[in-house]
């Protein structure tokens, strides 16, 4: 990191409340795993080590399929116990996929669901609902599936503005290119949000998926800040072999991280920093409490 | 595709002379898989099918430890017979890795392969080398990392050059950037290879590593025709969940095989593709006629 980088830097040495928590850190009790918490003893054990936020899950808020209205009526509860505690509801994972073999069908099928999380995100008073747009298109090119998820995001737009939530669309790491997200760069991201020029849409940056990019900086500078939807943490580890749930807590691989942290501060980002680690081998066996204390450590010592 | 882009195509329907085999594809006889062929062997499978060329691996001239005079002697065997037939030696892989926690120790060892290679390549009459750099440098970030690739790989131009050999730098998948290649795009590797500016020094362009990146025709604008070393072919399989031997056959995944192309002879290149398969669940334990077959069939179809 250059002198000129860590000007921008803003302190994180002395207290957590710029951390949020992405509860899949915790293992968001799925597949055998995760401690079973509740989502008031995940909110309580935030509020407790000074956390700025949490993002949920949709699945940890109410069972899928929950008819909306219920589901609505407890992510209200779930918002007012954060904010009670003065944190915020950082966001919520996620739409559907809309591109790609997986997108739920008919095509209206999966509008339905996107309004529906949509309408959830309101419900929590998240800032951010996630984008994962899914892959490639069966049939079609790599640069038709993303004109396609341009066109269907676009047509989500309104609607999220008129409830108050914002749109962040995540670019995942090329690995993911396949059946995942067919957006893999920042650049590309960023094209669409520039072509999409809405004030729902926004970016979602996660050092998984984008440590290996020189340009990050370059790219996020053509965005106004309050394009910057959030700022994802944890580390890419050196021997990385399974690139769904094994990411690293940070400082413990590869990634530059307060480089990174220098282009999203350096774009204007002054928003929360959010940790989110998949990790089936290690900090998912671990008790929550250990792995929240650590992630606090470390976002002090090494974000 | 575009009509302009289909107008730079050469026209691959009607035989495989453009075609190289690396002979990964067959398995090259690793831990249980491939057939057992020797270089002979695949040698005249290739000439009988009319294809252009063929890459190597070292392992297959001679077992790793074979003294360089001994593994030269069999090299300039291999590569006349291969020439015998009107083929040419495509490529030989590779360096050792230059920089990462498997790098040779000492450095020295790392320079004393590197030549070797070098020697091996000459010695064969292979067009070019390929350089996959290595890993992440322990206790360096990223770019500082890179910076240690550009002046290794500078170090050794002039030695190349004196034999021959051109350098072909290949960036990979950013999935690889961890432990295999902290060079992970074709932007960087055109930086590099700018920076560098010696005519030893070119890239190689796989596929597998940049099939999602759209910026690959405006990047390979920047070079001359002459500096780009290779073009590998394989396919991206839509559900990849093992990222080291899954690739699929050009046609079975999601790449936009004639898009790709096209960028590259857009750019000038006018020499060899090279099909490059890693493929231990499907491809490896096929017949070798029956994957050279489909290789070519494929070629003519859809690259």
């Amino acid at each position: 990191m250059s002198a000129a980088e860590a000007q921008t830097l803003r302190d994180f040495s002395q207290d957590a409340s710029l951390l949020a928590l992405n509860t899949a850190t915790l293992g968001h009790n799925l597949d055998g795993f995760g401690a079973g918490w509740s989502c008031e003893r995940v909110i309580d054990a935030c509020a407790e080590r000074g956390l700025g936020g949490i993002t949920f899950w949709r699945r940890e808020i109410a069972p899928i399929g929950t008819p909306l209205a219920a589901f609505e009526a407890r992510a209200t509860e779930v918002g007012k116990r954060v904010r009670a505690f003065g944190m915020q509801v950082a966001g919520l994972c996620r739409t559907p996929f809309v591109v790609g073999r997986t997108t739920p069908q008919p095509l209206s099928a999966m509008f339905d669901d996107f309004k529906a999380s949509i309408d959830m995100a309101a419900a929590l008073g998240a800032a951010t609902l996630t984008i994962v747009v899914g892959g490639v298109e069966p049939g079609h090119n790599l640069r038709q599936s993303l004109a396609m998820v341009q066109d269907r995001v676009g047509q989500m737009a309104d609607y999220a503005a008129a409830r108050g939530v914002g749109l962040g669309l995540e670019p995942l790491n090329p690995v993911y290119g396949g059946n995942r997200s067919c957006l893999t760069t920042v650049r590309d991201a960023v094209n669409m949000i520039d072509a999409l020029s809405h004030p729902a849409i926004g970016l979602a940056v996660d050092v998984y998926h984008v440590w290996w990019d020189l340009s990050l900086a370059e790219q996020l500078q053509r965005l106004k800040p309050e394009q910057i939807h959030g700022f994802h943490l944890c580390d890419w580890l050196e021997d990385t072999e399974d690139f769904l749930l094994d990411r690293g807590m940070m400082g413990d691989g590869v990634a530059d991280l307060k480089h990174l942290r220098a282009a999203v501060e350096g774009a204007g980002y002054r928003g929360l920093c959010e940790v989110e680690i998949f990790s089936k081998r290690s900090w998912w066996t671990k008790a929550p409490e250990e792995v929240l204390d650590t992630c606090v450590a470390r976002f002090k010592e090494v974000c």
